[in-house]
């Protein structure tokens, strides 16, 4: 027997079964950043002992396997005595009780993926075509669906249909519904997909951006190109590795780990589109409340409405028209776009390949496969359009930030950049385009830092430090007022999120506490800065334990420092190169997609040096991108088409192969020389700030 | 509980289940020739009472439904007395004790399918391509399938190639198992269904035709297109009804009946594919014997072998070489015929309408399928090519015929009949052809007569009678002697198979029993002739008591004649009434199709006017012509295209709907003028038949 603390959730799992693989099979969250490599070591939990009782178990003893050597590093001897252990390293050997510390949940992410008003020219692979059709006679006895596809060549020179069997099974009882007319839905003039009885005009389909960490779904009407509703989830895979190469890595060493992925965020695309679905219907009513004498009397007669209820119940009905009813049924397209990574999982393509060099794909081109053959649940015949990878890991997300911005159609030098998990740069206007993907890594996003989290209640998302007293005021996801207008007992954070990342690193820097090398400055005299007696690391208190919920301080570590670091080294490095591979010296507009980019302070970015100087009014955020391609796809082909040329004509540049890669990386992880190498900021920043060497 | 006796076959049913119904449950094969109309009276069985102690139930009586008024025509009162009951009407009602007679078991068909040699055009729609890929480098990080369709299309020209999702998975191992060498399966020029590693130039597909009561399947390499194997067997609807309008009427009358009947033939047609398959392994072999003593040496050491056993098993593994051992998985293209009605419950398509006048069915034109999508294992990608229906009943299975023989290729007038339970009509020559469907019922093969039965073990298949002593010689299936041969309680018979049904009739006219008309003469003195005693129906002995396995006479009554009789004026009415059409006395060829052509007589066919006179040197039988056309298009994809054309190019005639149909009819029904009619048949048979008026 396992049993998890807080939670309570328990059962059984077979012996040699490591806690965070119970917790999967007990429905308990445990964070797994590194996909089980043992590196991040974020899966801390604790094992207790003699606390078995009122679970009707004898033993008072918990048996977990052997301390391992790579726990050392993350735990100090005290609390390898008080029983912490790395939850992908203990194995379960019998009983076990363990406790998952509040920082060891994977919590549920605040995911805003709202869609953009972007300009798509209205021309769907699916289109509408109402036909009525003569009934059969012994002097033309002709099948039901020549009859329908002679109408549909007569009127709208439609030839050559096929149908899909599914669809066609339904055709008789249709056509004798719909009095011998019926609507049909023929995807990309070839194949017919659905028959309904009668006219109808309004048709539905749904886009989708799966994400390495988040997933979104924008649920369209495909007459009106309305965006009914936007929702989206955590990728379910997040349990196998917080980035790409964990889950190819869950792959490789899992005899399942492909299936069982792909079967997780196929289950988890079906719920998004019931959820979309529901967002149709009207809420459900609560029942009313019948006293017990009065039941019998319900159950015979109609219950005489009250004045006041007959008017409500008016209302509701007038109320209710506006609700389409939709189900997944009359969903009759899908695009998805996704990195290369997330595109062969969802497909259970065989991703080994594309995380060795030299990074081949299975596929490039953009795939229609019907939806049933993914096990999707949509229309029985719907096909699902997913988008072509360009190369590597730079996948058919990025075609879709691509197909949506469009920097192919400009003059100006657009910088595209989408920073995920993993950074996917382009870089080009209309005569040439080259990509790159940088290894930015998890940082930037707050994760493998000491207090990094995702962007959900309780982070901090934004920081400022008082240059003088280095006091720091914050933000936390969840709450409207900064630290310093609250109790600080009401702060309740327990981690720094993204966006709060490079407010840190900006603030830490502007203020004085750390160098442009990015080492603490040892003279400095706050009471913040300490040096950690467990890891002799120097730390910075950004939270105090009493403003927490974790009942400990949140620090940012001079390995923390060092990882943001890395990561923005990555990014401006990857911009660098391109730009002198493209022989620029400066860009003309950036574009910056993801989350991120919605969330970033576009001056703090550049005084971090995250990307190249530009005028920051040409610094944009496009929010995502990637989704408003895959709904550009989806409204109209010719996007596909165009997705497909694009994805074949942009050169993809592996930038670790140049020579002077390391020294450029070096170089970016420094904070930049403002004046050199940023003018916009001049007037914008301090002048001590542009001026600092 | 149910108990089925003889075979002890026992289980629990839900209360108000008919018998019939309990026996499928049960898997005991009750006849239902008329899918539980109540018409047939084949599904014969007795309640018995008492005999429940052996089984471990107390009850001592049977709880069957209330004896209904339809079952008063098939049993005389006595038979009431003694329990019998119509297994479609009798509902069980509690416990039950039923005993099946022999005559209502459904008996295993003796099928003779063989493939002909027909001559087919090489061009199959599935052809395999080899090529050799350069692995991926930095310079050309290309996906896998992109440099697969590179080489394809610059060595062999194909385009555009999609690829299907199973398919592309297997693809990254198979490119690296083959050291980057493949060979690739690509359907239609357009779609890529297998890769295998390495170069592979054999490879596999099957024809299948879908009769009403036989399937058969002839599996064929593809390359050289050679015939491994013919399997087949009986069609597993049988048990829901002999013929296409019992199938229809059990699809209306079951909620599920479409599915399950769907369900029942594509596991049927899986395990022929597996039988086929099969042929091409070597037979298992017994495990050798092991004494006890032996086997603690024999498990730690090689056992040594003899010398004789080393020679036995070199000779083994050069035989064993011949064995192709090939699986499903090789298959990767399937064809298929079969009547309107066969093709559209094999599909899942609603064949109500196809029963309803004027007849339409839900498609005319042939559908290529993945074959999961139907639920047919064999390879995963693979497509099943269904061929076109014509109109009405007559199907892809008619069609099948027309493009195995080309009756539009020639000058000669031809007639093509293909006698199933349905009769399948074609006249016509390179200028013009018709069709039609005659409705020559389930005499002709045997069914729906007091004795008639299918061509299966113990059935008399020839008949002779002495015109002097009306003495009655026969021989029966599975059995080479003829009855004056053999002692006659060793012929064992139990029914009268269709070709023997011809002979019945043939034999009857020329030795005098009956008339022109059909009447039985009342002036003769044969024993053999006597009145019915319960149906007061004049009636002939085939074969007495002691001579059966059922221990009661084999006879043909004046209601059997009068069956067989309208089967034969249905046919022959079609034939004269296509050649009025087409303004025709004579046709130059008669070609006979199925298994009734190959049985038939074909001099004994003209006496009894089933087809209008001809030389009887071109009246041919083709054997399963379907079968051969479903072969053709299987290895020739340009006799797909054939077919769509000739199922549109057939005009089919309504021959119900000619004014003087009746009239026709019924002169059709009658034993023809010979002399007048059948000119041909002068010199052949005796002066004395061929003058009698």
């Amino acid at each position: 027997m396992v049993i998890f603390q807080p939670s309570a959730r328990r059962g059984l799992v077979e012996e040699g079964t490591n806690i965070i693989e119970a917790s999967r099979q007990l429905g308990v969250d445990i964070e797994a950043l590194c996909g089980e490599k043992k590196v991040c070591g974020k899966c801390k939990v604790r094992i207790e002992e003699g606390a078995f009782e009122k679970f009707g178990i004898t033993s008072r003893r918990s048996h977990a396997s052997e301390w391992q050597e790579e726990e050392n590093k993350f735990f100090t001897p005290a609390q390898k005595k008080e029983g912490y252990r790395l939850a992908c390293v203990a194995k379960v050997q019998g009983d076990v009780l363990v406790f998952v510390p509040e920082e060891a949940r994977a919590g549920k992410q605040v995911v805003s993926k709202a869609a953009r008003d972007i300009h798509i020219d209205l021309n769907p692979a699916v289109k509408m075509y109402h036909v009525e059709v003569t009934p059969p006679a012994f002097e033309e006895p002709t099948g039901d669906y020549e009859r329908v596809c002679g109408e549909l060549e007569r009127r709208y020179g439609l030839k050559n249909l096929s149908i899909d069997l599914p669809t066609l099974r339904k055709l008789p009882r249709r056509l004798r519904e719909g009095k011998w007319q019926v609507t049909v839905a023929v995807w990309m003039d070839k194949d017919v997909i659905r028959v309904l009885p009668g006219k109808v005009e309004d048709y539905y389909g749904i886009a989708i951006d799966v994400g390495t960490t988040t997933v979104a779904a924008y649920f369209c009407n495909m007459r009106t190109m309305e965006v009914l509703t936007t929702v989206s989830m955590m990728n379910p895979q997040c349990k196998y590795g917080e980035d790409v190469m964990a889950r190819i890595t869950y792959h490789m060493m899992n005899p399942n780990g492909l299936e069982t992925m792909s079967n997780d965020i196929i289950d988890g695309l079906n719920s998004l589109v019931v959820q979309a679905c529901e967002s149709t219907h009207p809420p459900k009513k609560k029942k009313k409340g019948i006293k017990l004498d009065e039941v019998e009397e319900t159950a015979n007669a109609a219950e005489p409405a009250e004045p006041d209820e007959e008017k409500a119940e008016e209302e509701a009905a007038k109320d209710d028209k506006q609700y389409l009813r939709l189900n997944p049924d009359d969903i009759v397209d899908m695009t998805i776009v996704g990195n290369t990574a997330m595109h062969h999982i969802l497909l259970k393509l065989d991703p080994e390949f594309v995380g060795l060099a030299p990074f081949p794909p299975v596929v490039h081109r953009n795939l229609d496969i019907r939806a049933r053959d993914i096990g999707i649940k949509i229309n029985d015949s719907a096909y699902v359009h997913v988008l072509p990878n360009e190369a590597g890991f730079v996948g058919a997300d990025n075609v879709g930030v691509l197909i949506a911005e469009e920097p192919y159609k400009n003059e100006q030098m657009q910088l595209l950049i989408d920073i995920g998990t993993n950074g996917e740069l382009v870089l080009g206007n209309k005569n040439k385009m080259i990509s790159c993907s940088c290894a930015t890594g998890p940082a930037l996003e707050g994760a493998q830092l000491s207090f990094g989290m995702r962007a959900a209640p309780g982070a901090i998302e934004r920081i400022t430090i008082d240059p003088e007293t280095h006091e720091v005021n914050y933000k936390v996801i969840g709450k409207d007022a900064w630290k310093n207008y609250s109790k600080p007992e009401e702060m309740k954070t327990k981690g720094i999120c993204g966006s709060g990342i490079l407010d840190v690193l900006a603030e830490l820097y502007t203020s004085g506490v750390i160098s442009k090398s990015g080492r603490f400055s040892k003279s400095q005299k706050s009471q913040r800065y300490r040096i950690n007696p467990d890891t002799k690391q120097p730390e910075f208190v950004i939270a105090w334990a009493n403003e927490t919920s974790i009942g400990k301080d949140v620090v940012i570590s001079q390995k923390d420092v060092r990882q943001i670091q890395l990561g923005k080294g990555a990014l401006y490095t990857g911009c660098k190169l391109m730009m002198r591979r493209m022989g620029l010296d400066k860009v003309d507009v950036i574009k910056i997609a993801g989350a991120f980019g919605t969330h970033v302070d576009k001056t703090k970015a550049l005084i971090m040096g995250l990307f190249p100087d530009c005028d920051l009014e040409n610094v944009l955020s496009v929010g995502n991108a990637a989704g408003d391609g895959a709904r550009a796809a989806l409204l109209n082909r010719a996007k596909r088409e165009e997705a497909n040329w694009v994805s074949r004509n942009v050169e993809y540049v592996e930038l670790t192969v140049e020579s002077d890669f390391q020294d450029q990386f070096m170089q970016a992880m420094q904070i930049p020389h403002m004046k050199d190498e940023f003018p916009h900021l001049e007037g914008i920043v301090l002048p001590e700030i542009l001026h600092q060497k």
